[in-house]
């Protein structure tokens, strides 16, 4: 008998036909004897109405009531599952953010957990009781309703299985887990059975939309073991574990890509010290997340190139703000807004020579040119043409051996 | 100045553009220094989808969750009201049922309000903030979510504007006030600027569903005024007040009517004590709801003819109960399930010799046949043939000056 946190994301829970697979899914668990949390997001596309119903009235709605507003998606599904685990005979009940209650540190639209009281709920579990929590919120010490940013479910469920101490932490979603790369796009992607919190920070940062970024971060620095799985198959998911419990036979463990980048060069910037914070902060200021920097001396050596991507959106409001900086000095300013950004990722490439080698090496067989390139640890991302996109990836899955 | 409870229906919140037509209502009421509470009904079609959820998982929904499920309804109507206000620059807040907190009797489905802490609302209406409600809800003392019925938001409203003793409680909804009979069906029908409580609570229990009865009795208990008023219009709604302070010109204030219902009559029924104990006892524990009941002494002395009315939908259920039922000897059920109900209604009726006779008289007089008649103080109801019915109306409202 151990005791589970099981997530259940909004495509889970989009319909009562599939809140009733939900209630299966934990009945099942429940005829093993396992204490089940189940913590909830809002129903598919109900976050999304309730944001529009905000803006038909301001785009600048007051936070802490659009708190109140949006917290109602997620109760609105406790209730739901709650009722389908009764109809089934099974002894559930739900949790409001108030009547646990979850503490945040107050801050509307991004709190974070601080605290749950848990005598309640642990003594319901003893008494063979399913609890469902609603993901997303708390409430504030001053007892007002807070939630805790978009995916914020993820984190809800991973802080309930740390303040819980519970056993695992099962994040279930409509795919079957994480994959080598997308599956959509390249047929021979594969299912990664295990994979380190590191490799799969850096994957959802590159896109890798399966799981929250912040709770993956909790569950490293607390090491809770994490599974994601589909709520639709019976069929094994992916579990997100420390790498030291991870056997490493292949140095590259997925390829990622993302194809909303734009790359834009500064040509013949005076070279000294400081000329990078004058170009950066104003950017960083106006809330522009520049991705790689890449700094190249020019021919004359008194200036020099630099290049940064930026997501795609955001080009004309970069070119505006290096045009309208009067702390720097240049020649043009060049963008291409039809790159892309191809990763592999995988805790074994520390350990493993080569590999970068080895990547550029591949791009070239097929003839792509690679733009840009950037590397951390467990990372190595190129910049390429868009176009190039699809061959790249296909290549390096073969490359690295993940077909 | 003076502190005022304003309620706002289902149908003035229905939608964004509804709700800011609203705020504007409280920004003028603003204007004028008075402090206000609103109470607000979840948007016009929302309960019924949140119950249609719920019937799509089971018809049986655990009823503490169904209070969950259903009290979010008003919470998001609670946030967008207080957002829309704040827009608008106004000091407004929203407060959850377990923020004030409202304290019920701790019945699912049906609770009554018992108290609410007003300090903090009190303390923020002085600091000039509007103060959002949201309608048909509670916590039990063991801090379940409970909601008080349908149509529960206008208890909400007099339960507020008692326990925080305002001093006035505006109903808003979608007509202009209470009609001397429907303006839809009776081109004359006109707008009645004072009922008492009593008249007021005649006419919904037949059919005027301007406001919730049991609402209405407990303002008349304590001596709440209401108003009653178009949210749509600047027009003056129909002020419910105690029938001392109403000046009776008029003898009959409404005529009121009920398509809905059937007649059922058993023939030849043992006339002896307790028989129509006999009858009545399985109906009502069946949840029939029999209306009116008239008992002839028929031609053989020693038997007699028991009719009564019911609502249609439960003709079927009930003739099965009385064949069922071995404790009654009778001849024969008579079913006629195309009557229809018109009652007159005035608190002035009592003072008023003649009133009975004048009615019969005129519907007499457009040969119009009584089935069946029964009176209370201040209403005098008839049952007459369905497609008598709009004549009947008619003929009323011009006989009793109400055209």
């Amino acid at each position: 008998m151990v005791k589970k946190v099981l997530k259940f994301g909004g495509t889970s829970v989009g319909t009562t036909e599939r809140i009733q697979i939900v209630a299966k899914i934990i009945q099942k668990e429940r005829s093993l004897g396992n204490k089940i949390i189940a913590i909830v997001s809002a129903m598919a596309g109900k976050t999304n109405d309730l944001i529009k119903l905000s803006e038909e009235i301001t785009n600048e709605f007051n936070k802490r009531e659009l708190d109140v507003l949006l917290s109602s998606g997620e109760q609105v599904t406790s209730a739901l599952l709650s009722g389908a685990l009764i109809k089934l005979n099974i002894k559930a009940k739900s949790w409001l953010n108030w009547q646990i209650p979850i503490l945040t540190d107050g801050d509307h639209a991004n709190s974070r957990i601080i605290t749950m009281h848990v005598e309640k709920i642990n003594k319901y579990l003893d008494d063979g009781g399913v609890s469902i929590i609603p993901g997303f919120q708390g409430i504030s010490k001053f007892g007002d309703v807070t939630t805790i940013g978009r995916g914020g479910s993820d984190a809800t469920a991973v802080a309930v299985a740390k303040i819980f101490n519970a056993d695992s932490c099962e994040i279930y979603t409509d795919v079957d887990g994480v994959f080598s790369t997308d599956p959509n796009k390249i047929p021979v992607a594969k299912k990664i059975d295990s994979i380190s919190y590191d490799e799969m920070l850096e994957l959802s940062s590159l896109g890798a939309k399966v799981m929250q970024s912040s709770a993956v971060q909790t569950a490293m620095m607390y090491d809770i073991p994490l599974e994601v799985r589909s709520t639709f198959t019976e069929r094994k998911g992916t579990k997100i574990i420390n790498k030291e419990k991870i056997d490493y036979t292949k140095s590259v463990t997925g390829v990622a890509y993302s194809k909303n980048d734009a790359k834009i060069t500064i040509v013949g910037v005076e070279d000294r010290p400081g000329v990078a914070a004058n170009i950066f902060e104003p950017l960083s200021k106006a809330q522009i997340n520049v991705d790689m920097v890449i700094q190249n001396i020019s021919s004359d050596q008194k200036t020099t190139d630099i290049t940064f991507t930026v997501k795609r959106d955001d080009v004309s409001k970069t070119k505006q703000i290096l045009k309208d900086n009067s702390k720097i000095n240049y020649k043009e300013i060049i963008k291409n807004d039809r790159v892309a950004k191809v990763s592999i990722v995988g805790a074994g490439m520390v350990t493993t020579p080569g590999v970068t080698y080895k990547m550029f090496r591949a791009l070239s067989d097929v003839g792509i040119n690679i733009l840009a390139i950037s590397t951390s640890e467990i990372k190595l991302s190129v910049i390429i043409q868009e176009n190039n996109i699809l061959q790249a990836i296909k290549k390096l899955h073969t490359t690295f051996d993940l077909d």
